[in-house]
This record gives C-alpha cells, sequence and structure tokens, in this order.
C-alpha cells in the first residue's frame, strides 16, 4: 500500500530544488480575483489535499479580489494584517494561514498584508482569491519557474476553489483523477464575453454560522441526495461550457441558477438541514424570477452564504438597476 | 397485457351489488379531519388510481376539517356550495368533484354542502379532507356495508391524502404492492398521544401558483435527487412508527422536520426549481431553530405550501405561543 501523500509532499514533488530558492530582496505584491462557480464544487474525494468529487466551472471576477504583499522579516514568527488590521496569532485565519506559509518556507518568516475588496466569509469566495493571491506572491518572491497549473495546485491545498483564482475569465477546474492531485487544477475557457456582467446582491455580511469546509463535509455524510450529485455536476458542466461557447444567456443562467439550487438542496436534505437562505435571499430569488417572466434575462447563483450573484449582459443592466439600486456590478472582461 | 383498471372499475368491483343500492330518503351530513404528514406522500407509481411511490404517515387534526352534506335534488346536474357560496360549473373544483361522484351515482343528482373550517387550498389539506367527507357521506347516503379500507381507497381515488382523511390519530397510508390499489389504503396506529400540539402557522391564505399535483409531477420526471427518495421514507418511516410509539417528541419531531425538507429539496432541485417557502416561512424556520437552542421542544412540517404546522407537546405551549401569538392551536387527541 502507498502511504499517502501530504500536502508537504506534493509541493517538493512539484518544486523540486526550487524549494531551496532564495526571495528576491524587496517586497512583492500579487493580486488574485475572486471566483464565482457557476457549476458548484461541492464535496472532496480527499481531504488532505482538497481533491474535489467533480469538476467545477466558475466565472472570474475581474478586479473583485484580494491582494498580498509578502516581505521577509526578521521574526520568530509570521505578521498578517487582514484589510490593515492586524490578525491576532490566536485566530483561525493566522493559524490557517501559517499553515500554509509553513509548507513554502524554508527559514523565513514573513509580513503579509491581504486587502481584500470584498466581504470576508460573506460566500463570497474570499478564502479562494486570498490563498490564490499568497500562492502568485509566494511565486513572486522566491521566483518559481513553474507553470500556472502548479500554482493552481498550490493554491487549492490551501483552499479549495482558490485553485480557480490563479487565472481569469471562465476558469475550468478539472477534478482529475490521480490520488496525488497532479491533474487537478485549473484551466481557463478561450474566451471573452465582454457584455456578460455579474451582480452582487449582498444581504448579510456577518460571517456564516457554518463555514463550508464544515457544510460540505456534512452533506457528503448524511444528504440521501449527495450521492446523485457527481452525475448531475457532469450533465451541467457539458451543458454549460456549450451555453458559454455559444454566448447564450439565458442557457447558461439557467443551469448556473439550477445547478446552485441544487447544491442547496442536497445541503437541506442534510441532517441536521443546513439552509444558508435569509429571508431576504427568498425574496430576491421570487423578485428575479419575476423579472424574467417580464422578459428581463437576469438569473442568480448563491454559494455557501445568504448572498446572491445575479447573471446578466450589458443589455439589461439598467432594468436591473432598477430592481436592485444597491447591486454592486462586475464586468468580469472589462479590463 | 392485463387492462390498466380505470377508478370506475375499481368502485364496481369493491361496491359489487351495493352500487345498486337507493339513498337513503333524507340528508346525510359527514365529517372527514384534515392530516398533516410527518412522513411524505411525494410522488405517484400510478396516477389513474393515485397509488403512491411510497407509505407515508399522518396525524389527523381532530376538529379541523371539511363536513359534507349530501341531499338528492331532482335536477340535470349537481348543485355544489362552498363555505356557503355556490361554486360555478365552469370551475376546476366543480369539474374535479363531479367527475368524482360520476363514478358513485346511477341517476341521482345531489346538492353537495362542503365547509372547510381549514383556509383551501393553501397547502392545509383542504383537498384530503373534502373528498373523504364526500365519502363518508357517500357512505351514509348508500348504506354501504364496506369495511374502512375500502371507504379509504375511494377517498383516495379522489385525492391521493384523502385515504388517511377517513381515520383519526396517527394514520399509515400503506402504499401497497397490487395493481389495482386494493392493498393501497390507510390504517391507524393504535395510539393516543393526549398531550400531543400541532400549531397552524399561517403566513398566506391564497391559493398556491403551482398545486401539488403538478408540483409532485415535476419533481419525479425532473429532480435528479428524487430517485433517493422511496429509501428515505422507507428509512424515515421505520423511525418515526419507533418514536411515536414511545411518545419520544424529539425524535418523531426532528425526523418529521427533515422529511419535509427532504421532499422540498427534491422540488427545488427540480428544473425549473419549485420553491413553496416565502421570506416568513424562512424567518418562522429560524426562530424555531432558535427556541430549539434555547431549549423549547418545538419542531415543523411544511407541505406545498408557504405555512409551517408545529408540533409540540402541551407542556410547551406557552412558550411557542409567547413566539407566535397567533398560532392555531389543534389538539388531535382531545375529543
Amino acid at each position: 500500500l502507498e502511504r499517502a501523500l501530504k500536502k508537504i509532499d506534493v509541493i517538493r514533488l512539484l518544486l523540486g530544488k526550487q524549494i531551496q530558492n532564495l526571495p528576491v530582496a524587496h517586497p512583492v505584491q500579487a493580486f488574485a480575483p475572486a471566483n464565482i462557480a457557476l457549476c458548484k464544487y461541492w464535496g472532496k474525494r480527499e481531504r488532505e489535499l482538497n481533491l474535489p468529487q467533480t469538476s467545477s466551472l466558475s466565472i472570474s471576477l475581474g478586479e473583485k479580489g484580494a491582494t498580498t504583499q509578502l516581505a521577509v522579516i526578521e521574526a520568530e514568527a509570521d505578521v498578517v494584517f487582514l484589510n490593515d488590521v492586524p490578525v491576532p496569532a490566536n485566530t483561525e485565519f493566522y493559524r490557517r494561514l501559517v499553515a500554509f506559509l509553513d509548507l513554502f518556507r524554508n527559514k523565513y518568516y514573513f509580513k503579509v498584508t491581504i486587502s481584500s475588496n470584498l466581504p470576508i466569509a460573506a460566500g463570497l469566495a474570499t478564502s479562494a482569491s486570498g490563498f490564490a493571491a499568497v500562492v502568485l506572491a509566494l511565486n513572486k518572491l522566491f521566483q518559481w519557474q513553474v507553470p500556472k497549473e502548479t500554482l493552481s495546485i498550490f493554491a487549492r491545498l490551501g483552499s479549495g476553489s482558490a485553485a480557480r483564482s490563479i487565472t481569469t475569465g471562465f476558469v475550468e477546474w478539472q477534478a482529475g483523477r490521480l490520488s496525488d492531485g497532479f491533474d487537478s487544477y485549473a484551466v481557463a475557457l478561450p474566451l471573452r464575453w465582454e457584455t456578460l456582467c455579474v451582480g452582487l446582491l449582498i444581504f448579510n455580511q456577518a460571517a456564516k454560522k457554518i463555514g463550508s469546509r464544515d457544510a460540505m463535509q456534512q452533506t457528503v455524510a448524511t444528504s440521501p441526495f449527495y450521492a446523485a450529485w457527481p452525475a448531475l455536476v457532469a450533465s451541467d458542466l457539458e451543458q454549460l461550457k456549450i451555453a458559454i461557447m455559444d454566448k447564450n444567456l439565458s442557457k447558461m443562467g439557467f443551469i448556473a441558477e439550477s445547478n446552485a439550487l441544487a447544491m442547496h438542496a442536497t445541503m437541506q436534505a442534510a441532517r441536521p438541514a443546513i439552509i444558508y437562505s435569509e429571508p431576504a435571499t427568498i425574496s430576491a430569488m421570487q423578485q428575479i424570477w419575476q423579472m424574467r417572466e417580464a422578459g428581463i434575462n437576469v438569473f442568480f447563483t448563491q454559494d455557501a452564504g445568504p448572498n446572491l450573484k445575479l447573471l446578466f449582459e450589458e443589455s439589461a443592466l439598467l432594468d436591473v438597476l432598477q430592481f436592485f439600486s444597491k447591486l454592486e456590478i462586475v464586468r468580469p472582461f472589462s479590463s
């Protein structure tokens, strides 16, 4: 029997001698976008390496995401700032980040400055952009000569969906089959969709009661409907890629919306049930369905939180803003 | 190949010569309770005879339900009143009721007076109590000498869950296996639970956008999770009966609540999705979960509508009323 690989083994295998690289002399900075899954990642086949049960597909949020600065410091521990606030060493956030940095460092300690222009832990994929930005910054700091796929794998070791935040536009995270996860990384779809808009409908910026890791695990362990999820994703993913290549918003939106509702259905059937929707969530869903009946082509998706993300084209922007005046608009292909 | 049985064939086989019985000379009246399923009926194996995919289990609502008066009249058509209002012949309600009466009559026409003390078509099982009360009234009018199981089968031909409203207390509707449905009828559990309370939490008395028949059919046809529903029901039903025989409210309530949420999860994953919950529904669920965290032993169930039905014992009544002051309280075993 082969010994199961640990994160550190994966990194050593992929970096080889480069793990000895010296850091550049100056601080480095990197940005990674948040990403919104249109076909969701929900459930792991292996927890140590964050290997997913299924492939997934997301759209990166352009300039919305996390920026990370890394500087080597003379100290006995890392110093971490999040949105200009020092992060105490006894927090889960600090521990998780430092454990991740431990995988890559030799003897160095860092000052890590992360700033996010999205609400933290409100189901807006900030941990995805955060870990991806840390990996991109490490790559600059140590000047690894590795392909993008390797950076995606490193980001996955921090947080599954961070694998998709290494690149921009439409991104497929291929589940892969290997137990070392060397084939489980993100690939960008060769396509720009200039008129596409994503609207962030934020009801609640508070951190979630149950994090997505725990919710995922509880669903896989107790939901009677989880067994049907992988086949559903396989079918949705295929249809979704066709819809995207055709730039068919109605098809893309319907699949994304249905896929999100199905993911939440797997959670609702878990025992005990997990329901992220709040009254405002349901109210907005009803509003969106009424808008569609009135001919406005807008769809939603929902992650592990109460907020919704709207999908529509520039031609519907004014109509959409009439109903959701506080919507934060992102144009994923604007730059 | 055997010819599929029609409703009329089932009735002729079960009534035999009694289908020729003369009506008694005076008007008759019968009451049937509404029932709330604790393990839901969701999906048919055969649509003509309303044969269910699975067994189900309900609690009858005591004095809440429908009363039906039947009188033979000299006329060319039935005359129907619902809650003292004449029902026009061009309505779905009239057509469905008359088609049902057609199955049992020779040459007679009826004045049918139905009164319900529950809101119509708001997911409060009024069609169940309505059809059951019609069958009980027909039984009085024609003085059939048939067992209760036969009356349950007749009620099922009108509306599936009406099979359970023929009797009181805890009622199991056995799915049966026969294609004629002669083994698909309700059986009462031999048990009284005097302290049990059911609370009706009614947010919206408006009729539903999509009826439960259509919702059921759309779910069976399109939900990727429906395939897992029958096995879930089999397991829930077994656990539920044990919890009821033990008068263990926590266990009974948890299974009932989880089963209802799972049923709604099958619908949410249908395409297009069916969501009966409204903002007030989610808000009440959150309230109930908070009450449980505070030690108040109360659970909910939800049918094909936004309203919730609460399950608790008399000892929790004052606590429950403090949070839901307009709750309508039913004691299923009070009389």
